[in-house]
């Protein structure tokens, strides 16, 4: 089955590409750009959803939902926004079809023209804040922390699956407050609940950074972001927060009556998170067998399978199977027992190494008269006998084992892929040479940030919060620095 | 707080329009047609969805995503479906903006027009059983059992809030099946989970029945409806399941071989409900003073509302609330203690009436001192009494009374407005009259029945899955009738 994937060394984007169709998580639609999410990618995808629209909830956001469509007018209202935004778009221009007269088909109806095209949303600032002021007045409607799931749209020319498509489903927050500190409290916040999430639940490390004026969301003050490094050696964007300061109050005109009565103008954050997070996962820790998940993402986390030669023999197994299988799931594990007579049991461990299963158990006759069953983890590939005796809390644990495990192989890879380089010939070299994570000074400047992007095809990534103070010169203009940036080619 | 709703007696599609909006459930946007589901609404179609979702997971279904944009040409290949669908629907015809170079602003960019037009998805078979062929090749590939949540939209001209609206959220379920049978028990089954959620959770009585002709989905050999009775006298259609027969597997060409090796044509159903639920659910229920929610799917099944003149007041009374919502909250209740200063009490209980909260408690010293709490229902308005030893058993309780006499009064209330009639002008004067549910003998005919629309503005919401047999002559022809039909004015 392993051949089923061209290796990583030998072609890491065909490799990405092979596993995302043969592990049944999408493919590509029809429609140019447009990804279909297969059920076994929207399992991931749906457990993702479940454990941040948890920690949204606990940090006091409501989900709401706002329109797919936004006049066109609506994006000339936040001068650095249209620029970002309003370009590459699927733009809706009318709102019937008829049939040919002449008899070619269904046309456009030419009479049924809208009077202002609408556009796809690419993001809901615009639409959002056109709402938001209708409902806030006083300092008493304030603050508001909605959260939307929802599908956006941005016209990309080359698309691949999950991490750039033309569509591709998210979550937007969308809060306001009445003063700067507490928006930009609320960013900080959720850059934070996407760095956890990342770490403790896709098991993936990320270094949390805010970006260059270059590289921030259009109609922002400040962009938090999670970085994180991918295998090969390419960063990802994960997720982003957004201080927006009165930007979109001011193109909206939402104020507010503070408590003296006096009107001012609204503070505002925004902060999303993607399917490109599949991505992310797949890349992060996946291997030439396939997809490697870590537990609390994995739809199904342990799988059993039954070796047997008779019906007699699949009979016995299966009263054990079935007993293992709803203690399992009494203490909430996702188990499957798969007894499925059409496929070998070779056939099927190759296909749940694929699709990436943590643990599989294997369990034959002779595992039966001993009392014992083959246990294999996904992440290291190793087999072990162990004793049925208290097999369920073993694997609660090595579930929990391998959750851990995931996260330090992948620490453990950025800490080797990072890099620390003075001079920008090294620069160069490490980039070409071994990619990775690259800390070197900058003097603050677009133009030198523009140059060695055009140079290298290296952007900084961000400028690291925890990243400490540092005197230095920038490598390419000598000019003086107080503090590294972290620099990576990215997806 | 009664006085913010327009009565219903005085003007029944006003006092829905002031209730959507003064309840927080949604608000027309910017966009024509589309609306903002505002977060108390959306957190009773959470509750809605987790439901649902739960049940279609229970019976085999899987949850997957397909794209927003279809092909125009795709609406062409299955010729019933064209008709019903590829009319009224947002073209999407240019991929880019650009700035105006004679400066006025941004404008669609000429040289952006797409080759083949993009529609706004109205519903999602062609998409589908376009991906579904990749998917079939054998009898081992069946059946394919997947679901959807999704936003659709269709340019409807007069719109109101959930009930009909350009862009609406429902799911779609979309099977592929080996045989006819399979598909009509899919088809079947599916109906029954609906009509379960609605009777079960929305407390909401519903009558199962098929679809005439003229009535059936676009594409579709049968339509299953569930029709529930509104408080005005008009039907609402809450959900419906298709038997697609074979219709789409041709038109998309997707077959598969069966045990024999030979290739037949793919088996199909499809089945929705939409944020027309909510409507719905308003509608069945609610009162002049506002919403009336079933425990099952209120967002804060029990409000706790102090009554205090000073913070040491408060401070005791909070130490018994905080009590009973832990306990309450243990057992699984949605609680919420409102011991905001900012409002009086007779606000806040005028508040809660308007958003249904089914159970609220009012605690003052007195009560603390008789230990002892007042518990108000939002269905019947009664108030009582109740000792506070084992009041959360005795809210648990409560809740499912509430649950059940909801549904009680619904079904007493249809029960009072169905009407059996025998000749047409019987028929005219009971739905002049008094409106609900009418059953009467109809020959069968589309010709008889659309006279019927045309005269009466009533239509055959379906033929009931139970009614009796029953020899009769149609109330119009005269022509002989076997059974009969369930006619009424609908939403």
């Amino acid at each position: 089955m392993a051949d089923v994937l061209t290796p990583r060394s030998v072609n890491y984007s065909q490799w990405y590409n092979d596993l995302v169709m043969k592990a049944d998580l999408a493919e590509n639609s029809a429609v140019r750009g447009c990804m279909v999410i297969k059920p076994y990618g929207y399992a991931i995808w749906e457990k993702m959803q479940s454990v941040l629209d948890k920690k949204f909830k606990e940090t006091g956001h409501e989900n709401a939902y706002f329109p797919l469509f936004i006049p066109k007018s609506f994006f000339s209202k936040e001068a650095a926004h249209v620029d970002g935004f309003a370009k590459e778009c699927a733009v809706v221009t009318h709102y019937r079809l008829m049939n040919d007269p002449n008899g070619n088909g269904i046309v456009v109806d030419p009479e049924a023209k809208l009077e202002e095209e609408l556009i796809v949303r690419p993001t809901s600032e615009t639409i959002i804040w056109s709402t938001y002021k209708n409902w806030i007045q006083s300092y008493r409607d304030l603050p508001i922390k909605c959260n939307q799931w929802a599908n956006v749209v941005r016209w990309e020319m080359r698309t691949r699956l999950f991490l750039r498509t033309a569509e591709f489903l998210w979550q937007e927050g969308h809060t306001a407050h009445a003063t700067q500190q507490e928006a930009i409290e609320e960013t900080e916040q959720m850059i934070k609940v996407y760095s956890d999430f990342a770490e403790h639940y896709m098991s993936m490390p990320v270094t949390i950074g805010v970006k260059t004026a270059n590289e921030r969301f259009a109609g922002a003050l400040e962009t938090y972001t999670i970085e994180a490094l991918m295998q090969d050696g390419k960063a990802l964007q994960s997720g982003t927060s957004h201080f927006l300061g009165q930007n979109f109050a001011k193109a909206f005109d939402v104020k507010f009556a503070n408590k003296e009565g006096k009107e001012e103008f609204v503070w505002a954050s925004s902060w999303g998170v993607s399917t490109r997070l599949m991505g992310a996962l797949i890349m992060a820790h996946s291997d030439d067998h396939g997809l490697v998940l870590p537990p609390k993402l994995a739809p199904i986390q342990v799988v059993i399978v039954p070796i047997y030669k008779n019906d007699e023999e699949l009979a016995k197994i299966s009263a054990v199977a079935n007993e293992i299988t709803s203690k399992l799931v009494s203490l909430g594990v996702d188990v499957k027992y798969d007894s499925n007579d059409n496929r070998k049991p070779g056939w099927k461990f190759a296909q749940y190494e694929l699709k990436g299963v943590p643990v599989r158990l294997a369990m034959g006759p002779r595992d039966l008269a001993n009392g014992t069953v083959e246990v294999a983890r996904r992440d290291t590939l190793q087999k072990q006998v162990v004793s049925l005796e208290g097999i369920e809390a073993y694997i609660v644990d090595l579930l929990d084992e391998i959750q851990k495990n995931i996260f330090t192989k992948a620490h453990d890879f950025r800490a080797a892929s990072t890099h620390y380089v003075d001079s920008y010939d090294e620069f160069k070299k490490v980039l070409d040479e071994k990619g990775g994570f690259v800390f070197a000074h900058w003097d603050g400047t677009s133009e030198t940030e523009v140059k060695i992007k055009n140079d290298t095809k290296a952007t900084i990534r961000c400028i690291p919060l925890d990243q400490p103070d540092e005197a230095g010169v920038c490598m390419v203009t000598g000019k003086p620095s107080n503090k590294r940036v972290l620099f990576a080619r990215s997806y």
